[in-house]
């Protein structure tokens, strides 16, 4: 059985003492996750499924409140469960005391500044020290185990899988709409959890908006199809993007797909160990800026994946990040036109040490 | 057209003078679309689709990022949209100046920690207050207009009609998970936006578990079957809860429904404009007291639903709300024994000055 938890608690409780930090209140649902194996969500952050406890050293804890905790007895066997009545911070004062906890970590990037005050004035009732944490997990997350490379890679096959199925499918005549359910159900009936994130289809001028949502829109002959799409399998995302016409594509759309295409190969090219995710997204750029496009490309060019859709390392003009051996990203440079319309694509790789494993094998209109 | 955007804005602006605040900065998503007609959801608290920045007079200004460009301008027309290319905060530093802005509030209850220290630095060097807000906008979305109340009828009529068409089909054999997607697919079909929550389908001791994932379980006759479900249509949420037996139901089921019924009924009973939420979940937590079952029902007895399926305001022992008239809130008592199983019933009703209006029609299992 994969149960990689403890070897997680460990590392992390390392990291906090050598931080002189006595106890993490970890709030953030992908970490929660992570450390623990509980996977209720938040439904948003103002409803928060339980905050991990962890001390320096000694057993961590789970705190939920009732609705959640047989399901938190069942997935996090490591953890010892604490059920809240009256509020997360009561119980974390009490904890804090009986733990001996003197200076208490927050996860700043997932804490509300409405929590903080509150937690700011129980601090100082308790001559407590809080410290604000930055990327702390996150950092042991964007770096993948061999057995969460073999889950993103089976999601992602998964998502090429369902895509295939569709797009065998798609017509004229059908709406971004429809297509988007199809995908989305076809995921279900496959396997997954879940989309990863809201399906992107969108045709012709739609395209031109990066983060599209699926309208009622008819595709008509000839309408370029941009489909951006993920899924959630045992708990790992995926994400592809791919851009065809329906029908028989123009000069334009040809032309324009190969430079994206170029730009994608240009990231990948560049990509392994010890390079910045802003040499890698220059690489992608240099590309679309040299064939007049560097304006319609807008965006950063590719994100991590793992528990999360979108999470480190970030490959764009204002990363901070170097790449690591076993790190997973996108490659997705896109270029968008608002009169026109927009074409992005988009693989996942391992960064491995001296160059990138692409996870994908579908080449759908990759061959143009 | 109904397009009460500029209203909104108004009242917000005069509440903004009222409080010696000169700008605002909206962040909180079901806020922003409330404000401006601007439907990009934020993919997490960290992916944000955009900020407001409400100045205490004159024209408001949507800040995004290109991705999002288009889609604001398309959707909020009476905001001037400003696209930011080196991050939210230099570009509201930019706007504070020119609009003079000297005291900036932010919203506390959907604002990162981690925001807040970098919009602290920023304003150091500016000489800005900064002024956390908390609940300024949630409380004028906790009042429905008329047409927001008929959008909220429409949304649960919408609902029901998916829970019968599916409900019709439920026989053993089938699994929760089956279930789910077939009522999240019927809703698509149907028209809806998507699911306003994840749906719940729990059978037997899984309906244990107020907030169940739906798993591979499969139903056997004379299992209980709970059903927790809503959905988005044209932006507004509904949500709804049933629970009933696949087959006869035995006595023990009929009188745990019989005495979740009548809380339900106790609370809708107690409702009207000028009642807290403490009473009305008091309502009708005293009949499950009564019947011995206080320690079975551990989460509050409703929320508010509108924009966002879970908001304004609360009915539960630890609420601070008093209710008005134009409040549109669940009453959804329940009762869950580990061993056993769980019903839950819910319904949602529109406070008025002198009691309640169930929107709810569907009668399914509550007549037992």
């Amino acid at each position: 059985m994969y149960a990689p938890q403890q070897e997680r608690i460990e590392r992390l409780q390392k990291s906090l003492r050598q931080q002189k930090i006595d106890g993490l209140l970890v709030s953030q649902p992908d970490n929660r996750r992570y450390l623990s194996g509980y996977t209720a969500p938040d439904h948003g952050i103002q409803e928060t499924a339980g905050y991990l406890l962890i001390p320096a050293s000694g057993n961590p804890i789970l705190l939920t409140d009732s609705r959640f905790t047989l399901q938190a007895e069942a997935e996090a066997p490591l953890y010892t469960v604490e059920t809240y009545t009256k509020g997360m911070l009561q119980a974390v004062e009490t904890l804090c005391h009986s733990l001996e906890v003197q200076t208490l970590a927050f996860e700043s990037e997932y804490f509300l500044y409405s929590t903080f005050q509150k937690l700011e004035k129980m601090a100082a009732s308790r001559e407590l020290t809080l410290k604000a944490t930055s990327n702390l997990i996150e950092q042991f997350r964007a770096i993948k185990d061999p057995q969460e490379l073999e889950l993103l890679r089976r999601s992602q096959a998964l998502n090429e899988k369902v895509f295939q199925a569709v797009y065998q499918t798609i017509e004229p005549g059908m709406t971004e709409r429809e297509i988007a359910l199809a995908l989305e159900l076809t995921m279900g009936e496959m396997g997954a959890e879940g989309p990863s994130f809201e399906t992107i289809v969108a045709f012709g001028t739609n395209a031109a908006k990066p983060h599209a949502v699926p309208t009622d829109r008819v595709l008509e002959p000839g309408d370029l199809v941009l489909i951006d799409m993920g899924l959630i399998l045992n708990g790992y995302c995926s994400d592809m993007t791919r851009t065809f016409v329906a029908g028989k594509p123009d000069q334009t759309f040809i032309e324009r797909h190969r430079v994206v295409r170029q730009a994608m190969l240009a990231g990948i090219g560049a990509i392994r160990a010890g390079v910045t995710g802003v040499e890698v997204d220059r690489a992608a750029r240099q590309v679309l800026n040299d064939a007049g496009y560097g304006d319609a490309f807008g965006h950063g060019l590719g994100h991590g994946v793992g528990i999360a859709v979108h999470e480190d390392p970030r490959l764009s003009p204002r990363g901070t990040n170097t790449l690591e051996t076993g790190m997973v990203v996108t490659v997705e440079p896109g270029l968008y036109l608002a009169d026109w319309g927009g074409i992005r694509l988009e693989n996942m790789v391992i960064v491995q040490e001296d160059g990138a494993e692409v996870i994908n094998t579908d080449t759908t209109s990759l061959d143009l």
